[in-house]
């Protein structure tokens, strides 16, 4: 069965008939991206059911009958006291099938695991995430001040998400929907981040100046700037988003630093040779004489084994420092690359084109 | 409160006390990436409540009771007929408030939203995503065939995001964790798009060469190139890793596009001012003389707007073509811009420094 459009317009006419789907709606609209730097209390929500730890099973469930909003059935309970300290949690599933003349007492779960409203939302990510956890109890110095629904964690995780797609971009993420910012925030959310690449990329104005006589005595060095900055660049983003999604996802960590480095220096050795005999062809195709020809080949090999080493090894030590890796965008691994890259390539020009010393 | 150490262990040790927590792990060690064009089948569950529409609200809650698995108490219970024909769908909440001498007939629903285990991962992405549904039944040929429970579609989402998140990086996802993954196999994800951008960024060394001449006259035209095509890379970057997350969430489609690139060209504007005075600055200290000083400057603005134009609007074609605009990757805009970038450059060029004609 495929959706078409007409199914599409009975979607919406059931969401707008049912009220879990109006709540959502509404939810939908309040939905607003939180600032990078959210806490939990941005997050969790004041919708939870609490009973008393000396209510009745008999009454504990007519609680939860007469307190449920929208359709979906919460999976605990939460048991607080007068002064709203968290005594315990009371799986529903517990108490539906429990004898009506127990007591919430009997059957609650004193052990549980919880989170603090000031913890920020990219620790509670890497804890929540792939735990398969439900819901979780927001507590401040023992009270209980809010739950995160499932639904709480999807959007908490979502955020996180979109943060990492926006700094992979190199630029920071937007505080309300793409299409209600200005112009004038949007620059404000990325002239910091070009500045400060555009800065540390103007060191390979340095190196070419410095190798400007190399330059001069062979012109056709120059062909292939852009060429080989590239390539480096790019295997090393490859690289680079595999390792920091492998890391968000919690597949990688840091004490598989030699696994990794391990595993990438291998593979940049098959890439290097798949492209380096690509450009020598492309080298010999643009007649260039044989002597820049192998100095192409050699540096495309240094210059992706380089920036294997590179590319794998900043994520970790990133992460070692507390940072959150996602900042290792493309254009941060190709400025690193780049400098470094023309350093190698003029070496590798100087020792192969013995006219050049 | 801070989650400490001891208190993650605390959590583990909770996490395996509990049987919806032991469910979990199992589910956990169970994913694995689904291939990036998985459907709907791959992630569907066998686990749902099924109830007849001839049996009584009593027997049905019964029925639920005895078959909960896990803690979670599901939103749904299916009605099927004695051919696996889905009748309709029952909420929890109306079943537990339900007069136990009704029968099922008498409440549940007939109007729900449904999918096809054939349907691609993507499509349902797009639908599932932000509706703020939390089960969907499964239909093929009007049988029920599955449920996606709320942790099937959070992995839906969770894969689709990593997708989202390789192709961003200019490389296939993996089939299976990072750690496990051969260098052959990473060699394999990765040589093609590596390859296909090499080609197409060889077109640089052409255009390089034929400007062989001006460059010849004027060498320190030679410093700019890596720097002048990285800020034009970069700035695209910025563009279109906000505007793919943006067109993921489904904030912004096909009929934005004019509103789209107005307000990118404008937002380039302000940055290519930003930029370009720091260009002059920079220029001015490798001393490079008053005209080169000048052609930087102009081929920064020149660049940044260009790359504006060029980074709003290919998302959309892609996504116009069915093209999932997440393969518009930093690598990609770079070698876009990279070669069209030169061209401005020595246009500009040629314009201002008459010598050079």
């Amino acid at each position: 069965m495929k959706v078409t459009s007409h199914e599409k317009m009975d979607l919406l006419a059931i969401a707008s008939n049912h009220s879990i789907n109006e709540k959502n709606v509404d939810q939908q609209q309040k939905h607003q991206l939180k600032h990078e730097d959210a806490t939990v209390s941005a997050y969790m929500s004041q919708c939870f059911i609490s009973v008393s730890v000396a209510d009745s099973v008999l009454s504990a469930k007519g609680n939860l009958i007469n307190q449920l909003e929208g359709e979906q059935i919460p999976t605990y309970l939460y048991v607080i006291d007068d002064e709203g300290y968290l005594n315990g949690i009371l799986p529903v599933k517990v108490l539906l099938t429990a004898a009506d003349d127990l007591f919430v007492s009997d059957i609650m779960r004193q052990s549980y695991f919880s989170v603090s409203p000031e913890q920020p939302r990219h620790d509670v990510y890497s804890l929540i995430n792939h735990s398969g956890m439900d819901s979780v109890p927001v507590i401040h110095f023992g009270k209980l001040v809010g739950v995160l629904r499932p639904q709480d964690i999807a959007e908490l995780i979502e955020d996180e998400n979109t943060l990492d797609a926006h700094l992979q971009g190199a630029t920071l993420p937007l505080d309300e929907p793409y299409l209600s910012t200005s112009p004038i925030t949007l620059w404000r959310k990325r002239a910091g981040w070009l500045l400060l690449l555009f800065v540390a990329e103007a060191y390979t104005g340095t190196v070419l100046k410095a190798f400007e006589e190399q330059l001069e005595a062979a012109i056709s060095l120059a062909f292939f700037i852009p060429l080989l900055i590239g390539t480096g660049g790019n295997s090393g983003t490859q690289i680079t988003s595999t390792l920091v999604r492998a890391m968000a996802l919690g597949e990688v960590s840091l004490r598989n630093l030699w696994a990794v480095l391990r595993k990438e220096v291998s593979t940049s050795f098959l890439v290097a040779m798949t492209i380096g005999s690509v450009a020598l062809i492309r080298a010999w195709i643009l007649g260039v004489g044989i002597e820049v020809t192998i100095v192409v080949s050699l540096t495309i090999i240094a210059i992706t084994v380089w920036s294997a080493i590179v590319s794998s090894i900043i994520p970790m030590v990133l992460k070692r420092l507390s940072i959150d890796p996602a900042v290792v965008s493309a254009p941060f691994i190709a400025t690193l690359i780049d400098g470094t890259g023309l350093i190698i390539y003029f070496e590798i020009a100087k020792l192969v084109m013995t006219e050049l010393v």
